[in-house]
């Protein structure tokens, strides 16, 4: 599988984010690929730095007119797409997720993010209600390969990266949105990086599948405060956990990773944890605490 | 906490083994340390490398011989320890486990390996039965702090740190055996040690806690193949994911860190990963594979 992760930078100008990421797919497209992963709600700037009810005007339908683009982008290419959309379910209802799109142009289905973060700058507990929970996690089977879809704040849950796993996904694909607050940068910001890079390549260790994460750069000040430098750096790894594809902080990119999908059973052959699993001891996962 | 981990080598005379264990957790406690953890398995060589029921010969009780010794060791020093012991619980019932001594040298309990490995050169299925479910992953209330214990394959299983860390621990420890197959240490060993390293770091982050393990070095050759060659670097991670403390790959230590358990506290609550868990929607964790 030849896989693609685009790494943008986004301005207010949506219809320009837009045409931007189009470009990037064609190409991603025409350099090979046959799988691309947007970063995480491409089309408008992270406006969820700040709670201000305008911004619920950026959303829209799955399916609907972003799909609508990328279907016949991967009708035309031959691509599957796996597109982040801020999502209007219903009236007053809304979602972080992820539209899958086969190759032929087909939707396959919607990803809802499950885990919702609310931290300063990272307000999304205020636009987006948590994915359903059946089906919470979940896998698809495209042309080019079995995927799995999570979205940025699940990157920090093996056990969203677990079941998706179980569901049959070969590769995780995370969409993000992550950066520096810039008063931290300095002194934080090379742990935090280190940190995001790590648990993703725990979840491909642990589950002998590819993990991918395409993130977006530049630095955006929608407010009177600092605002988020987003730190790129999108990458693939290996079931070994190996970096084998890897973006600059600040620069956009079409960023290309061969993957070997046969090396999905050699890992999971060679270092057997789905085979030694204490399944009949996990249950307490379901609990908050146990206290 | 001042915690010490200790990474030595091992011959085929299990007293020596013992008093230099013993050697190095006076000088531990000498030089500050609260909480001292062995290697795994520390009192002989890694005789997982064949499937000799000889070896059966090698186990003890507990309370038995070894956690004698380290009970006075504690009640005299003050010091917590983890001891990694062969244990012989009932006629042909064996576990690799560690005995959980508090300063002062109460046993306050057991922890049962609970993942079990088989593959070339780590036969511990043959050895050793998997601890039980009830009560499986336990935290101790220590003098310093509260303790997870994990043991060596556990590592690989988030569920376990995770249900530890639910349980309570605010540092998992780790004793451990693990080393290259001499025929791949050229081309895999680097891999194989940075995703040793990579998931147990991503249990620090993913928990908010601090994670430690103490492996042991030398390259044992007790049957005709290649051996093992055992890479130490034991180390410490903290709740951010830093390795704070890493020892050398083919020297024996007494590796000391300084723990700062506030940072607990702080990681979990800037990184408030507990709080957001969709415990609705991790039941499938104890599912084998979603087919």
């Amino acid at each position: 599988m030849t896989l693609a992760l685009l790494q943008q930078e986004a301005s207010n100008d949506t219809e320009d984010n837009l045409q931007r990421t189009v470009a990037a797919t064609k190409q991603a497209a025409k350099e090979g690929a046959q799988v691309v992963c947007t970063q995480e709600l491409f089309t408008t700037e992270y406006f969820c730095q700040s709670e201000d009810h305008n911004n619920f005007k950026l959303a829209e339908p799955i399916p609907g007119p972003t799909t609508k683009v990328f279907q016949e982008i991967a009708r035309e290419e031959d691509i599957v797409v796996i597109a982040s959309i801020f999502e209007q379910r219903a009236a007053g209802l809304y979602h972080n997720s992820a539209a899958v799109i086969d190759a032929g142009g087909e939707l396959l289905g919607i990803y809802r993010k499950m885990h919702i973060p609310d931290d300063p700058l990272y307000y999304e507990k205020f636009y987006f209600t948590p994915g359903d929970k059946d089906p919470g996690f979940c896998t698809w089977h495209t042309k080019y390969g079995r995927i799995g879809v999570l979205i940025c704040w699940d990157q920090w849950y093996p056990e969203a990266a677990r079941i998706t796993a179980l569901a049959g996904a070969e590769i995780l694909l995370y969409p993000t949105a992550i950066g520096w607050h810039p008063a931290e940068k300095a002194t934080e910001g090379n742990t935090q990086h280190a940190a995001w890079q790590a648990i993703q390549r725990s979840h491909a260790i642990g589950n002998g599948c590819f993990v991918a994460a395409a993130n977006r750069i530049g630095h955006e000040k929608p407010s009177d405060d600092d605002g988020l430098e987003f730190w790129g750096q999108s990458f693939v790894a290996a079931p070994s956990g190996e970096v084998i594809a890897n973006a600059s902080t600040d620069k956009e990119e079409v960023l290309l990773a061969e993957l070997n999908m046969k090396e999905v059973n050699v890992a999971r052959t060679h270092w057997p944890f789905l085979r030694d699993r204490r399944i009949d001891a996990y249950e307490e996962i379901t609990r908050r605490f146990l206290d």
